[in-house]
C-alpha cells in the first residue's frame, strides 16, 4: 500500500517546501509516500475563476486516470474528522491493499461534477491556502500513523 | 487596537519560524500585532503531563494579568468558525477599542479551571501541534483582515 498526495499548484515558498519535506521524510518511516504536484493555471490568467476551476479539475482527472486506489478529495463540504477518527480511517485503508490517494485542488476548488460520488474530507471549517492544506493533511497523515503505531508524537 | 498572540513553547523549527515571521509581517500592514512566546516545561520533565498542564496554565495566567483586552483561548472544545465568520468576529472586535488576545496552550492544553467562563475557539476537530496551531491562527487572522479589507488573498 502506498499513500499519494496529488495537488494543483507548485509550492513556491521555501518554508513550506521545507515543512513538507520534513513531514514527507518522517512519513516514509511508516509508509510508502509520493507527492505529485501539477502546475496551476493561474499564471496564464485571461481566464475567469470558473474557467480555471474547470481546467484544473480536468487536469486532476487526467492525472487520476493514471492511478488506481481509494480516492479522498479535500473539500470544504467534506466530512470532518478528529485526528483519532482520521487514524482509524487510515487503519481501515491499510487493511485493504489499495493505494490511498489524497487530492488537493487549486485556489477555486473542484467542479461539482468532479465531486459527485467521491469521498470528500474536510480539514476545518476554515479556508486554507492549498499550500497550508497540503502541509496540514501531511501532518495529519503522519500523526495518524503515529497514533496507529503508538508513537508518542500525538501526545506531545 | 492591537492583536496579541500568547503561546507556550518556543518555536524551534526554522521553517515554522519563517512562516510565522512572514505572516506576522503581512499582518502588521493591517493591524498592530505582537507575539509573546513563553517557555514550556517539557525539558525539565520529571513532571507528569497533568503537572505540566497545570504549571503551564499557571504561567499563562500570570502573563495574562499583564495584559488587558478580550481573550480568546484556542481549545479543541471551542466554537468553530468559517474564515468568513472569523473575519466578522475580528470586525466586531475592531469596532471596540479593546486589544484582542489569542492564547495557545502547550502540548497538554489548559486546566478546566482556567477555561471556565472564557471564550474558547477551535481551529479544527483535528489536533495540531502548538506550532502548527500558531501558524494556522496567524494565517486566519491575516486572512480575516484581507476579507475585511477586500484584499484578493482570500479568493486566490
Amino acid at each position: 500500500m502506498k499513500i499519494k498526495l496529488i495537488s494543483i499548484g507548485k509550492i513556491k515558498d521555501k518554508w513550506i517546501e521545507q515543512a513538507i519535506d520534513e513531514y514527507s521524510k518522517r512519513l516514509t518511516k511508516f509508509i510508502n509516500f509520493e507527492s505529485i504536484e501539477l502546475a496551476d493555471f493561474k499564471a496564464s490568467s485571461s481566464l475567469s475563476s470558473e474557467e480555471i476551476k474547470s481546467k484544473e479539475t480536468e487536469k486532476l482527472s487526467q492525472e487520476l486516470v493514471k492511478h488506481s486506489g481509494d480516492i479522498l478529495i479535500l473539500d470544504e463540504k467534506g466530512k470532518d474528522f478528529t485526528s483519532n477518527e482520521f487514524a482509524k480511517l487510515l487503519q481501515t485503508k491499510l487493511n485493504s491493499s489499495q493505494d490511498l490517494i489524497f487530492v488537493i485542488g487549486g485556489a477555486y476548488g473542484f467542479t461539482e461534477e468532479f465531486k459527485k460520488n467521491k469521498n470528500l474530507i474536510c480539514l476545518s471549517k476554515m479556508t486554507f491556502t492549498h499550500r497550508m492544506a497540503k502541509l496540514i493533511i501531511l501532518e495529519q497523515i503522519y500523526r495518524g500513523f503515529t497514533i496507529i503505531n503508538n508513537h508518542p508524537y500525538h501526545n506531545n
